[in-house]
């Protein structure tokens, strides 16, 4: 099983997450742009998503909310800017509404060969200190819980 | 006079850009975000302004078109994330169509002090290559002409 590897470079505001998936880069697209699919993986395990509004198009937008079962809720939001396509991905901003202003520019791409996809996300910050509150508030088993999910569902479309 | 600060740090993929007005933070900012008077200063003096469309708030777009004497044309959108506000600022995507996916996130503050305003612009982009390939596309003299004509025209509103 592939492992989802995450890296925050050293003085950089940057994060970067890859992962290897035994699926087409068509249908990876789909589960990361058509909101049917992306409430079936985007998130912990144990959080519920609900998806308040998603546009992915060029200056869309799009905003979700995770709720713990103790009814506490986490939203975030972002812009896509650009029309997301399978050969050029997706650019996003990002923002989690629990720290309002600390904002973020994410590129996700998806690179085929031999039937598998490798999913690369690359997320910069305004600031490194800003990138290390993003790893200090638990992103890491949040992304690898979502990239496992994500895995659980692609056979099954 | 005050004079334009630009900075590319070594390593980081990031421009600052800073100038201090003669002028209140709320005229500053509506110069930033009313297309009627963007089009008045945003560029260099030797270069014709056309805004296709503007809507500064959250996923909300923008673009326009810099035309030189020739009929050359370069165009260049992007997308507001969260609603521009005086105290908070205004953060936008930016790409020249002319690189299409070297896109950048900026943040754009407006520090009064005494009647005076800072404004302080903050780009980031992917990767320290796009940053400079910003500088090199003669970026400095362009931002240079648009801070002065800036100065020239919050006079006159």
């Amino acid at each position: 099983m592939s492992d989802t590897v995450i890296t925050a470079p050293d003085g950089l505001p940057v994060i970067e997450i890859t992962r290897e998936f035994a699926a087409p880069a068509a249908l990876l697209f789909r589960a990361y742009t058509e909101p049917d699919l992306v409430v079936q993986w985007l998130g912990p395990r144990r959080l519920t998503m609900k998806i308040d509004h998603w546009d992915a198009r060029h200056a869309g937008g799009y905003r979700y909310i995770h709720t713990d079962d103790e009814g506490n809720e986490y939203a975030f939001r972002g812009t896509f800017h650009g029309d997301p396509t399978v050969t050029e991905g997706i650019v996003q901003t990002f923002e989690w509404e629990g720290a309002p202003g600390d904002i973020a520019m994410e590129r996700i791409t998806f690179t085929e060969q031999d039937g598998r996809t490798t999913v690369h996300m690359r997320s910069v910050g305004f600031s490194v200190e800003a990138r290390d509150a993003h790893i200090a508030n638990g992103m890491e088993s949040g992304v690898r819980d979502a990239m496992d999910r994500l895995a659980e569902l692609l056979p099954t479309l």
